[in-house]
């Protein structure tokens, strides 16, 4: 059986004998760019109905259609994590949001926090990034990016028993401690290049659901905070054990 | 006291009433970019001495003088680990030297494994990288980078009682059994985005100081597999307790 050189992201069902048409910039990329013709495979996914391998069955210009044959992996969730993180350069951002898709965020929250400098950011792209990190990773799965909040408003409307890591530069939490806060869901919050401000931190200090985590002796720029912070709780709590 | 807006890596003895003469790129640095003048405060280490407060003594077009006033950090090396990766793509190859000396790796050494691109780096550029992410991090170490070097030799001549984590994304591996393989001199090595070659593989599994670790059920770039995989080890072995 031919290998597919292509894993694409659609909006569509798929399923045994489902076709699934084409929009004009996958038409492009398949066929022009990939050279793909009529039969060969593509694996596809939604994000609810796993991977499917399926095959050109047309190919145009402007649109195609493709052929769901087989199931080739069950939709595999991530866990129940979101990750929020302060915007920093955009292509530092860009990289955050891959960097959860890949690790297995299950949603992805940019916040305005006191030092933040951006005031806005591109939904859109971001989402797309995400999507593409899903396709290159094998996820079948890709993690909703919200648009910007503020920190306070979020923190204001905190929904009930969800827990929340927060990894502060000036503080030493043990990570030993998360497993003994048990699993369900959590939140990870990634503070800004500048740090929390010391509001914001004594406000954080006092939530219920929050836990100080310490990512070592270093500091760590927030793309790499974010990384280091995903795996800390993927192995305590998450699908990494 | 006035805050210190620059940290500066040198390569000069540092000690109480030190003079250390900066050079024409230091000097258009602090004084042109940064707009410095006599007596103001910068941040100095060399990767030796800790970190030394010091003063503008002379301020020129083409050099300067900057002399210590007091030690303001002792020097902390990080654990004996070295971080072995295959070079990808530039902005990504940068990207892992530059976390690697943020995540406290003490050597930086690019394989060329059988599935590795890059025949070459500049090393030259990559040891500015781990400079500047030494600067920026707070770190008073600085990583050597080492030259590309061909995976299978460096494993032939492997030094005695270092011990080797290696990423496989074939291979499930528990990182918990990384701490019962005991602390000392350590190595961490990131294979390529095409994965080891078959006989790598096997030879890797082969080895009696290798121990495999698995970094979740998603496939992860070469670059946040080398931040995962260095908060696994710091973890479980490194200066994060």
């Amino acid at each position: 059986m031919k290998q597919a050189k292509v894993r694409l992201y659609v909006e569509h069902p798929l399923g045994e004998g489902q076709t699934v048409p084409l929009d004009r910039d996958q038409a492009h990329y398949l066929f022009g760019v990939m050279r793909m013709a009529v039969g060969d495979p593509v694996l596809l996914f939604n994000g609810r109905d796993g991977e499917w391998r399926a095959e050109v069955a047309e190919a145009g210009k402007r649109g195609g259609v493709l052929t769901c044959a087989a199931q080739t992996k069950p939709l595999q969730m991530p866990p129940d994590l979101w990750l929020l993180f302060a915007p920093i350069k955009k292509a530092r951002t860009d990289f955050i949001v891959e960097k959860a898709a890949e690790m297995g965020a299950a949603k992805i929250m940019p916040v305005q926090t006191a030092f933040t400098n951006s005031e806005r950011i591109r939904q859109d792209r971001l989402q797309a990034h995400a999507v593409e990190a899903a396709e290159q990773c094998g996820g079948t799965f890709v993690p909703e990016v919200c648009d910007l909040q503020k920190l306070d408003r979020l923190l204001a409307d905190w929904p009930e028993g969800r827990q929340l890591m927060f990894c502060d530069e000036a503080e030493v939490g043990a990570a030993k401690t998360l497993g003994a806060a048990g699993a369900g869901p959590w939140a990870i919050l990634i503070g800004p290049e500048g740090g929390f401000s010391e509001e914001e931190r004594a406000r954080l200090q006092a939530l219920p659901f929050a836990h100080v985590v310490s990512l070592g002796p270093r500091i760590l720029r927030a793309d790499t905070a974010a990384v280091a912070a995903m795996t800390v709780w993927q192995q305590a709590l998450g699908d990494w054990g």
